[in-house]
């Protein structure tokens, strides 16, 4: 058994990078943070993050219990244990960096790394709803959709690591909305805390016969939590919002299904928490379109993972794996 | 090394059963066949097969040397060894057959099932063009679309060992096709041998100004070979039919590639022979409408596995596979 190990686990998010020593019962020990974006190069980021580790390890005898190290990065590929490109990372943005090795060379412990979605799955697989499952999807519903697969019980990574990306699944062939990714009708610009707010605003403006609550907020965008907040309160163009974004979300899930099986799907992040206002139609999306043999085999779930621990978390829990 | 061992070898189709006894190099040694569905139960086409098979071999040393048996067979439940309810197998039309047990009883060999396309997959990993490939994705056009998708060197069949079903995601969200799964839109009412004569009947019908050889089919139904032969000879029509499959089996390729992100996806089956006719627009749309992190990785690959024996093959693998 872990019993008596522990793992580290690093969220690098796109302004500050989480750390935790971690135990096996998904316990956060020590916690550390720094910036993630005051370096100019890898390298400097690297030794500072080294640093960081290092000085999480209050002594030997913890030292000597730690397993390895696991990061959720964002263009994590996880074969080559590199970021790739992230768009959003100042010292990552025109080149590739072997940071899994930097930190090993830094620390002396193993680390591996991938993406955010990825290490949610993981996380749910060994500390969540997911513990004992072999074949289940986690989404994660923040800005974006993102989604981490596990088949058989492996993640599946594909053969360049970035496997995994149904939030650009197309769900609208036809006029569908444009994605950050440069495609159109993209399943995220629909099934996301941006896709629900721009199906609010979409709506507002195709029923302006409608009232609504939301049409009072005009010095500020509308956010998704704005039109879960109007639903709690009878909103009915609220409501509407989620039943489009949840019958959307689960017309996706049964082509999920078709490809792998899997016993649950895990709903993670801030929309997961929009309660049956999106779980509603959701699962009677599902029960009206899968394919009959997987009828009713699937449950959808929603993470019992805190939100505010589980990156930690589910990075960590890539460094109990075999080395 | 396999090289001195045998596997058998047992295709299920629905009329005929073949059978093979198949070395390590995917050479067909000795050849048997029975019928499918001459039987009122299962135990009686157990009891056939289980003949066949021990009749196949021909000496105490060859009959030393088998591994065990693998079989591909309608709606085959390859984690339980059942057949689960085959609507075209008369003794398996409204109950669960555990023949894969059946089969070990009379001869004494373990044996493993799985669907065509999951065989087909592990055919092409152990003697076609999936060599060494631990990630890809087996599509088979026949009358529908199957496929078998390998994630990490192994097959993806899902919680309930049905995972895979390709030929039913929804790629046309309104007034799509009806499909004989009783949803519609399903890619296999578009991307398969069906598909393909269903196109070119509605494509005659919507140009009726437009010339074409085609329209000289009128006491029988058009076939996708129809299609094929009248676009060899140039025939417009025939090639804008081609050219709308290969753009809508493009666009699910490019889905499937967001999912597992294989390096190859390998075509199988009588459409896939259809030569730059259906791969010009398939590769074309995939270009066009890949995710940016996926562009050029994932190759389209015709299987060059002999369509008479692949099925043997296919089956064959699975033997080869750890008990």
């Amino acid at each position: 058994m872990n019993g008596s190990y522990y793992v580290i686990g690093i969220d690098m998010g796109g302004t500050n990078t989480a750390l935790g020593v971690v135990d096996a019962r998904g316990r956060i020990l020590y916690r550390g943070k720094i910036s993630t974006t005051d370096y100019s190069t890898g390298e400097e980021y690297a030794e500072a993050l080294g640093n960081a580790i290092n000085n999480l390890i209050v002594d030997d005898e913890v030292r000597n219990k730690i397993k390895g190290i696991g990061m959720g990065v964002p263009n994590g590929n996880m074969n080559d244990g590199t970021i790739e490109k992230a768009a959003n990372i100042p010292w990552a943005k025109t080149v590739n960096v072997p940071i899994a090795a930097m930190i090993t060379a830094k620390t002396g412990f193993p680390c591996k790394l991938t993406n955010d979605a990825n290490a949610a799955a993981l996380g749910e697989m060994i500390y969540g709803s997911a513990k004992g499952m072999k074949d289940f999807i986690v989404i994660t519903l923040g800005t974006g959709l993102g989604s981490g697969i596990v088949s058989n019980g492996q993640l599946v990574v594909g053969h360049d690591g970035f496997a995994g990306e149904l939030g650009h699944v197309t769900m609208v062939r036809h006029n569908g909305r444009l994605c950050g990714c440069g495609r159109t009708g993209c399943l995220e610009t629909y099934a996301s805390a941006t896709g629900v707010a721009k199906t609010a605003r979409e709506f507002l403006d195709l029923n302006p016969e409608k009232n609504s609550v939301l049409r009072e907020i005009i010095y500020r965008p509308i956010t998704s939590k704005d039109v879960f907040e109007a639903a709690k309160k009878g909103d009915e163009l609220a409501i509407d919002v989620f039943n489009f974004t949840g019958k959307i979300l689960g017309e996706a899930l049964c082509d999920f299904v078709t490809y792998s099986s899997p016993q649950a799907i895990i709903l993670f992040g801030g929309l997961a928490h929009s309660g049956d206002f999106l779980l509603k139609p959701l699962q009677e999306a599902m029960d009206n379109h899968i394919l009959n043999v997987f009828k009713g085999k699937t449950r959808i779930i929603i993470s019992q993972l805190n939100d505010a621990e589980a990156a930690i978390l589910g990075a960590s829990a890539l460094a109990w794996e075999e080395q």
